[in-house]
């Protein structure tokens, strides 16, 4: 009898987490063993709640597929949802389990990060131990970039090339006057460095710029940081800082910490000042020279209009490639890339043991980190570069992007 | 006696500067009265420190002139300086004449924005009135799109275009989670709302966000705005708030100036938070939901990835005719575009006096803002769907944009 296979999204959208559910529908829907391919709404929660729908019933055309995969953030909708413990709650795990059988789901595939892979871990022991006949798959996603055993994470490249592109850009603007200044771009990264570090791509074409990149990896000391910018102003008129949100100084904490605990708002609220402003107010201090910050906020993570096709046409066949693991009989496992050579970019698909994704973190090799702890290597250029190659350009109507939205 | 050209940028940078540039050089390259065509670094300032150079030397092949088009910021480099009238420092006049006699120039071309403009109708009234035979004309450049007596100044459609195409972006992002939230995105435009306006261009496809818009052009309230948010989370689940950074309450102050002014850093500097950062913090106090704010910062200005073809166009093309213009013995004026018709779009190219540009503002018309004060009418979103069509795009080189730089 054939199965029917669901799939969820989960954790912080990326510009690809949708051409993983565009690769996982199409896969689905020419599999032999498979009949339905439904959707659940907020990742797990939708199992758990009951929500979920025929994605055949939304993606109707090709153009459909084609604007889904043009789609940033997570169709679906997502969750931050940890399943507990067996143990703990098994009432979860049935609820969990009726849902599935209600729908004759034999699959289960969720596309998400570490949270998502712990859940992919936990509900395929389950169901391992206790003999009954679900698959459970992980999909990768995150633009930090941070999962263990895949070559890269789908996400990453578009937020990489949307990150480099846009300190390019940056640069531009910051050289117009004729007076010497600093610009500090903050970019997204709590524990990993690798989409700070994506701002040297710009490097490809003969930029000098980013002039200083500053990453979690490496201990972040305030004194070095003006004494590096300080050297830096006296080659470059207007110097560009790439720094990673989640800076540390050598005692452990957030580099902005100490400034930010000082301070109030209006409301009497602890003011979070992101690294960026912290580090504008001390060149201002320290150096007194022109000077600005800049927060890529969200953007990196959505900025689909200049997605790299790399990065989403991976995404698209990491999700088809998991609905042929999970009906040739795999579980518990996420899929992974592995990289067989940077240039030509050729990769094979893979899986590792979800449980080991689920609780490790892959940081940015500190060898690809230079002695100063304020740039990144050549070897760190030639990773990422394959990563941003090509560009899926949006279908536009009115002058404007077109998304895919299920309602 | 064929004489040489003289064109400098000035004021903030924009996506479409370059491009007026382009246009000046292609004109001047095949104006039979014209021979050289003379770049001034850094606007007037490289007209006093006599930094010029022949931009034949640097733009050698059509590709150099797709690149510079593609390129954000101005690549003579800008500045900030205003002419001073002729009575209290005729020195530098007479340091701009013999530069300009230096080079043979007999037509000065100066892209920017008010300030410019003020330049332009000074140096055009000295020549006049000591019959000095140099033309001087202005060309429109600013992402405000404030410039009098012009349908749309170049620079504000790729803004535009870019605001909208992030904005709907942002919105699918704040739209993945179950909970309700609030996302505030701050604009530029301290004056004049028209690129928070645009921000609704998103609508152009059928979406309902941004669910609240407000503008310069309309006094701000903080109680009236909360109440228009608890409103909207009525309606929708994640309410998408546009905001001009440029608000003000009804003494005529900037709404978050009183936020501001209670607040200093940790080095004791007053902290000037964005009014992004101000309704963050009030939203967060008055309603307690999930909330943040995003400043689009200088993004907006130089964001040539996703350039609009029809900015990029009309700046190439008004930079062409200030050239004939000026061979044809015309002075003292700002070029402008006529809109003849909006579907399709249709204008002329045509001229008003400088010192009516230099000393005049455009608002967002106050028509245009529906009576709550909160959104913009279907009129603005007709004025604005011409102005952000078609794309320029990126001419590629190892995954990044490649930019054209003077060097």
């Amino acid at each position: 009898m054939n199965m029917n296979i669901a799939v969820a999204q989960s954790g912080g959208p990326t510009c690809a987490i949708n051409a993983s559910l565009a690769g996982v529908f199409e896969a689905g829907i020419i599999s032999k063993g498979v009949d339905k391919i439904y959707g659940s709404f907020n990742g797990i929660e939708g199992i758990i709640e009951n929500r979920l729908a025929d994605l055949s019933e939304y993606l109707k055309t090709n153009e459909d597929l084609e604007l889904l995969m043009r789609t940033p953030s997570a169709a679906l909708g997502s969750c931050r949802r940890k399943l507990p413990e067996y143990e703990n709650d098994p009432e979860i795990y049935k609820t969990i389990t009726e849902c599935f059988r209600r729908y004759n789901i034999g699959l289960f595939l969720y596309i998400g990060g570490n949270d998502s892979m712990d859940t992919v871990a936990k509900l395929s022991r389950y169901y391992a131990e206790n003999s009954i006949d679900i698959k459970v798959i992980g999909i990768p996603k995150t633009i930090d970039n941070d999962l263990y055993g895949t070559d890269y994470c789908p996400g990453f490249g578009s937020a990489a090339k949307y990150v480099a592109a846009t300190v390019q850009e940056i640069t531009r603007d910051s050289n117009v006057y004729s007076v010497p200044s600093v610009t500090i771009v903050e970019t997204m990264g709590r524990h990993a460095g690798w989409l700070t570090a994506a701002s040297a791509c710009m490097r490809l074409n003969g930029e000098s710029a980013p002039h200083l990149i500053y990453l979690p990896e490496h201990t972040f000391c305030s004194e070095k940081f003006i004494n590096d910018v300080k050297e830096m102003m006296k080659k470059h008129k207007a110097v560009i800082c790439a720094v990673s949100e989640g800076v540390r100084t050598a005692d452990g904490k957030f580099a902005a910490e100490e400034y930010q605990s000082c301070k109030t708002d209006a409301f009497g609220h602890a003011y979070l000042s992101g690294i960026g402003k912290y580090l504008e107010n001390l060149v201002s201090e320290k150096i007194g020279c022109k000077v600005r910050s800049i927060e890529l906020n969200v953007m990196q993570r959505c900025s689909s209009h200049f997605a790299s096709l790399t990065d989403i046409e991976g995404a698209r066949s990491i999700g088809a490639e998991a609905v042929n693991a999970g009906v040739d009989g795999e579980t518990g496992c996420m899929m992974t890339f592995e990289r067989v050579s940077s240039s030509p970019y050729e990769y094979t698909i893979s899986r590792i043991p979800a449980d080991k994704a689920a609780n490790s973190e892959r940081f940015f090799p500190k060898e690809w980190i230079n002695d100063e702890g304020n740039d990144v290597t050549d070897d760190a250029l030639k990773y990422l570069m394959p990563l941003i190659q090509g560009e899926l350009l949006p279908i536009m109507k009115n002058g404007m992007p077109q998304h895919f939205q299920f309602r």
